[in-house]
C-alpha cells in the first residue's frame, strides 16, 4: 500500500484527495485536472539549461537532475500532476541491453533482438538495477507535497519494436515480420517485456508514485484483431501486476482510435485519447467504468491564444458527460512549443471548469 | 469523354470492361482486381536500374522513363492496373515553385508559403506546363492495351502541408497554425490548390487515364470536425471538376479511420482503407454506393508466404459483402519489399477470387 493512498478507516491524504487522482477515480473534482505529456522537456528553457552537456540517458540516471526536471513544469505551469522524467528504454538499459539515445534519432540498440537465443539477454529487472529511480522519487515526493507524481513506463509492444528494429522505425517491418511470422517467439518476447515493465512500475509505486502511465507509443500501427491477439495479453499482465497497489493506471498510444476499447480492456483505469477522436465518441468506444485523458492537438498551441481557447472549449464541452476527465494534450508537447502557451492553457482549463 | 469509356449506345472497350474498372463501378468481376500503391518504384531492381543517376524530379519529367517505370510492375506482377509514376509535388514544380526532392528526405520547398502575398506564387496549371505527362500517357495507353491506367495527384491538404512546412513534417505545426489561426487565408490556399490539382488530373484523363487516385498522405493528422471544416470543400472541388469524365475517382489517406465517411462524402467513388480498419467495418463507415480499396499491411510482406496468405484470406473474407472491392495494400509498397512476394500475392488474390 503506497503512502499517498487512503488506508481503510483512516483520513485520506491531501495527495489522495487531489483533483488529478479524484478524476482518475471518477469522483467529483474542484476543477478539471491538467497535465501534459512531455511537460518536462525541451519546451522549457530551464530544462535545456539543466541538461546542458549531459547526454539524455545519463540525465535519466542522475536522481537530483531527474527530480529537478520533473519539478520544473509543476513550478512553471501549476499543472495538477508531475510526471517522472525518463525515457522508454531506461529499464532496458538497466538490465544491461547495449543501447544509446542519439540526439535527433532516438534510442539505438547495438544488437537487435530477433531470435529465440536473443531472449536470454532480457533478464528480469530488480530494484537494485534502478536504485536511482527510488532515490529520485524520494526527493520528488518530499518536494511535491500534495501534487501527485505519475510513474511512467513504455508498454511491451513499443519496447519490442525498439528491440527488434534496433531503433525507431516508421513501418515496423522487422517487428511485424516476427509478430506474424513466429507468433510463439513473439508471445514469449512480449511476456518477458511485460515482467520487466511490471517490475519497473512496482519500483516506482513503492517509491511513491500515485499513478502510473503505460505508454504504448507505436501500437497505433496495429489493427484491432492483431492488437487483441498479439499485444493485449502482455499489456494486461503489466496492469495486473500492479493492481494490488490500487493506484490509477493510465494507458495511452497515439493513433489508437480503433483500439480505445481494447486499451481499456487491457486493464487501464484511465484511457488516453489523441486529438483524432472527440472525447464523447471515445467514451462510447471505451465504455463505462473508465476515465478519459486528453485531447488537445499539440500543434494547436502554435495557432495563437484565441484558437487554443476555442479548441479547448470544444474539448471541455465534449468531456461534459464523462465519468472522469483529465485534461491533457493528444500527444506529447512539441519541442518548439511556447511554454507560456502551456501556462495560459493550464489556467484556462482551471478557470473554465472551477466548480 | 475519354477513349476508354463506354459511349452510350456503343460497345464497351476492353479497358472499360476490365476487372479493375468493373470493381470501381461496383459491377460483377471475373476476379478481385489487384494493384499496389507505389508498385512502380524502389522495390523493383529494374526500377533502380532505370533510375540510375537520374534525380527523382527529373525522372518524373522524362516521358519515356515515366512510361517504362509505370509499365514495369504490370509486366512483372500481372497487376490489374498501372498507376502513373509521379510525385505529389510535380504539379507544384510545373507552375514554377522552387522545390527539389532530396533523397532520404523528400520534397523540400525553397520558400514556404505562409502569407497572403505568398499565394500569388500559386498560378493555375495549364496543359503546356505538363506536356511530358500527356506524352507519357500517350506512350502508356498504346502499350497497356486493355489494362487501365490510373492517374494520380496529391490532395490539397497534403500539398498545402508541404508548401507551408517547407518539406515533410511529422507534426504539421506550421500547417495547423495557419489552418486554425487564419481560416480565411487557409481556405483561399486550399481553393487555389484544388484548382491546380483538378487541372493536373484533367490533363491525365484527357490523355487516357481510366481512373484517378487523389492521395491525401497527411490528412489522417486531422480530426473529423477539422477535416469537414477545413479540407473537405477543397477536395470536393477537385472531384467535382473531373466528374464530367465519368472515370472512377479513388481517394486515399493513411491513418484515416475516423475520416472514411468524409472521404466518400468529398466525392470519391472508391475509398481507400489502410490496414487499421477491417473492410467490413470500413464499409459501415463509408455507407452504400461506394467501392472500397485495400487493405493488407505492407509490413506483412516481410513475414513469409504463410502469413501473407493468412492475412490476405482475412481481408478477402471481410470484403465478401462489399459492393465493389479493389485489392491493394493499406499503404505504399515498402522499398525493401521482396518483389516476388508481390507477384505471389497478386496470383493468390486472383486464384482465390476467380469466379
Amino acid at each position: 500500500m503506497s503512502a499517498n493512498q487512503s488506508p481503510a478507516g483512516k483520513q485520506p491524504t491531501a495527495t489522495y484527495d487531489s483533483a488529478f487522482l479524484r478524476a482518475c477515480r471518477r469522483e467529483p473534482v474542484p476543477h478539471t485536472p491538467v497535465w501534459f505529456m512531455r511537460q518536462a522537456g525541451r519546451s522549457l528553457p530551464e530544462y535545456l539549461k539543466a541538461r546542458e552537456g549531459i547526454p539524455m540517458l545519463e540525465s535519466c540516471m542522475r536522481p537530483e537532475l531527474v527530480a529537478e526536471i520533473t519539478l520544473q513544469p509543476v513550478r512553471r505551469h501549476g499543472v495538477d500532476a508531475a510526471v517522472y522524467f525518463s525515457d522508454i528504454v531506461v529499464p532496458l538499459k538497466a538490465i544491461g541491453i547495449d543501447l544509446d539515445i542519439k540526439p535527433g534519432v532516438g534510442p539505438v540498440i547495438a544488437e537487435p533482438i530477433r531470435t529465440r537465443a536473443d531472449l536470454a539477454r532480457l533478464r528480469q529487472l530488480t530494484p537494485e538495477d534502478v536504485a536511482y529511480v527510488t532515490e529520485a522519487f524520494g526527493l520528488l515526493t518530499r518536494e511535491l507535497g500534495a501534487t501527485p507524481l505519475i510513474g511512467f513506463a513504455g508498454a511491451p509492444f513499443t519496447l519490442a519494436s525498439y528491440l527488434v528494429e534496433g531503433g525507431p522505425s516508421r513501418n515496423h517491418e522487422h517487428t511485424k515480420a516476427l509478430m506474424y511470422g513466429d507468433p510463439q517467439l513473439w508471445a514469449d518476447l512480449l511476456d518477458r517485456l511485460a515482467d520487466i515493465t511490471a517490475a519497473f512500475l512496482r519500483v516506482q509505486i513503492e517509491a511513491g508514485a500515485s499513478a502510473v502511465q503505460l505508454f504504448d507509443s507505436w501500437v497505433g500501427a496495429l489493427s484491432p484483431a492483431d492488437y487483441r491477439r498479439s499485444v493485449l495479453p502482455a499489456s494486461r499482465k503489466v496492469f495486473e501486476a500492479v493492481s494490488e497497489y490500487g493506484v490509477p493506471r493510465v494507458h495511452f498510444g497515439v493513433g489508437t482510435g480503433e483500439l480505445l476499447g481494447l486499451l481499456g480492456e487491457a486493464g487501464a483505469d484511465v484511457v488516453g485519447v489523441d486529438w483524432r477522436v472527440p472525447l464523447d465518441e471515445a467514451a462510447r468506444r471505451v465504455g463505462p467504468g473508465k476515465a478519459l485523458q486528453g485531447n488537445l492537438d499539440p500543434a494547436v498551441l502554435f495557432a495563437g491564444r484565441e484558437a487554443v481557447e476555442t479548441k479547448t472549449r470544444e474539448i471541455l464541452d465534449a468531456a461534459a458527460g464523462l465519468e472522469g476527465h483529465v485534461f491533457n494534450l493528444g500527444h506529447g508537447v512539441l519541442p518548439t512549443t511556447d511554454p507560456d502557451a502551456l501556462t495560459r492553457l493550464t489556467e484556462y482549463v482551471h478557470t473554465q471548469t472551477a466548480r
